[in-house]
C-alpha cells in the first residue's frame, strides 16, 4: 500500500484507528477453544465486525509465537484473510525486529514477502544498517521505536546526549538514512506534550501511538499536539476493544467500542479539517 | 542450563565456541535441497560433527522466520535434536527480542518454555520493564545488545549521556535490574580494546561474541582484554564453519574449522589458567 492510499482511506472512513491483535487464548471467548483454529477464528470475526472503523489492524507477534506452530498458521491465516477480504487495510506486524544487515534482510523478507505485510515495527539500537534493509522495500513502511509509552521507555530513551534526548537523536539520524521516507515511527500516547516537540523533527511522518486507554494517553491531546496536513496518527488500540465482550457477542461489543473511537476520531477531524 | 555447567563444560571442552546456524537454502549443500526438510538435516549433520569443538550453538531466528512455517518447523525439530542428543550443550536463540512487559513476557514463554532453549538475545531499547520478564525465568539466560560490531553499531551505543557512552550505561543501569544476575551480554569483536572497560563494568558477566573472522575480530586479542576467571566469553563464528564447505563432506570441513578454532581456544586457555 502506498502512503497516499493510507491517507485516502483515512478520510474516506473518518478514522485513524489502528486494532492491535493480541490474541491471548486465556482472554479470548471460551466457546472458540472448542474450534480447530480459534486464533485464527477470533481473528477474523473482530475482522468482519470492526473494519468499518479501522483503518489498520496490528498482530502482535509474539502472541503468535507464543503458540509455536500454531501460532504462525494462525498468524499467515490472518493476514491472507486481511489482505485478500479487506485490500484498503493497512497492516502492521508488530515485531521489534533489527539486526546486522544480512539478518534484517531476512526479516524483511519474512514479514514484508512472504507475509505481505504493509509495514512492520523495528527497534533502533543496531543503527543505520540495521533498518536500511528494511527501507530498501518500495511501499512498505518500517515503523521505528521512537518514544514507547512503557513504565522503563525513557531509561535510554530520556538519556541527554549532545544536548538533547535519545530519543530525538535517534528521530534525526533516521532521517539522513537511504530510503528514509519510507520510516514512520512509534511515540507512546502517554505524554501528550512531547508530540509537539516531535513534530518538529518529523513534521510529515506517520506516527504509530499506542497507550491510549489502557496505558492513560488521552486522544485529544494527541490528536492537538500530534495531527499533521495528512493526519500523520495511526492510533492504537486492543485491549478495550478487542476484549469489549467475552461472550459469543464479543465481535458486536468490539464493534461498539470501535465505532466510539470512531466516532471521536471523525469529530477531531470534521473540525479542524 | 546453569552456569556452573556451562562453566563446566568450557573447561572440559577447552572450548568456548558457539557456532550460528544461520541456515540459507541458497547457501547450503545442493544435494540437501532434495530432502524433505533441508534446514534440519543441515543443522543436524553440522551438529554431529561438531558438537566436541563447541559448547554453544545459535540459531539465528531471522533464517528460520524467513522460510515461514516450514522455517519454524526446522527450528523445532533443531532445539529438539540439541536438547534431546546434546543436552550439555548451550543453546542460544537469536531473535533480538523486546517489547513492553506482557508482549516480552510471551516471547519469554515462546523461547524459554515452548521451545526450551537456554537463552535469548534481546534488545535494550525500551528499558527496565521490557527486559524483566525474561530475566525472571530461573537457569535461563537473557543476552542484551551493549555493543554491536556492525558498521552502525554506534550511531545510537556511541552517543555521550552523562559523561559516559550509551552502551556503558546500558551495561551499569542493567546490572540494577531485577533478577541481573540472569544476564550476559552481546560486545562485538571488531575492536577489542572495548572489553577492557567493559569488564570493568560488568566483571563477572559472559559475554557473547560475533565478529571474530568474518567481521575482523581477533580472538587473541579479544580474550586478552575480555577473558575472566570463568573464562566469561562465548565466542561466535558462524559463516567460516558452516559454510566451509558447500558439496557432500560440508560437515567434516565445518568439523576441520571448528576444531581449528577450539584448538587455537585450548592454547589459550591452558597458558593462562
Amino acid at each position: 500500500m502506498t502512503k497516499e492510499e493510507l491517507i485516502k482511506q483515512i478520510k474516506l472512513k473518518k478514522s485513524f484507528l489502528c486494532i492491535g491483535l493480541d490474541v491471548d487464548l486465556d482472554k479470548i471467548p471460551k466457546h472458540l477453544l472448542e474450534l480447530e483454529d480459534p486464533i485464527f477464528e477470533f481473528n477474523k470475526q473482530i475482522i468482519d465486525a470492526t473494519h468499518k472503523y479501522a483503518v489498520a489492524y496490528k498482530p502482535n507477534i509474539a502472541f503468535y509465537e507464543a503458540y509455536g506452530i500454531k501460532g504462525w498458521v494462525a498468524l499467515d491465516k490472518t493476514i491472507k484473510y486481511i489482505n485478500e477480504n479487506h485490500p484498503e487495510i493497512f497492516t502492521i506486524a508488530d515485531a521489534k525486529r533489527g539486526d546486522i544487515g544480512n539478518t534484517s534482510k531476512m526479516y524483511a523478507k519474512a514479514f514484508f514477502e512472504d507475509l505481505n505485510f504493509d509495514s512492520l515495527t523495528v527497534a533502533p539500537y543496531m543503527g543505520s544498517d540495521s533498518i536500511e534493509p528494511f527501507l530498501s522495500f518500495d511501499n512498505k513502511f518500517t515503523i521505528m521505536l521512537a518514544l514507547t509509552s512503557n513504565k522503563g521507555g525513557l531509561d535510554f530513551q530520556g538519556l541527554e546526549t549532545n544536548g538533547t534526548l535519545m530519543y530525538k537523536q535517534v528521530l534525526e539520524q533516521s532521517k539522513k538514512w537511504k530510503n528514509s521516507h519510507n520510516l514512520m515511527y512509534v511515540v507512546g500516547a502517554t505524554k501528550a506534550s512531547y508530540f509537539k516537540e516531535i513534530r518538529t523533527i518529523v513534521p510529515d511522518s506517520f506516527l504509530l501511538v499506542p497507550g491510549i486507554g489502557a496505558q492513560g494517553g488521552n486522544l485529544q491531546e494527541v490528536c492537538e499536539n500530534g495531527l499533521n496536513k495528512d493526519i500523520g496518527l495511526l492510533i492504537n488500540n486492543t485491549r478495550a476493544i478487542i476484549y469489549a465482550g467475552s461472550d459469543k457477542n464479543f465481535a458486536l461489543k468490539a464493534a461498539e467500542e470501535a465505532k466510539k473511537m470512531q466516532e471521536e476520531m471523525k469529530s477531531i477531524m470534521d473540525s479542524r479539517f
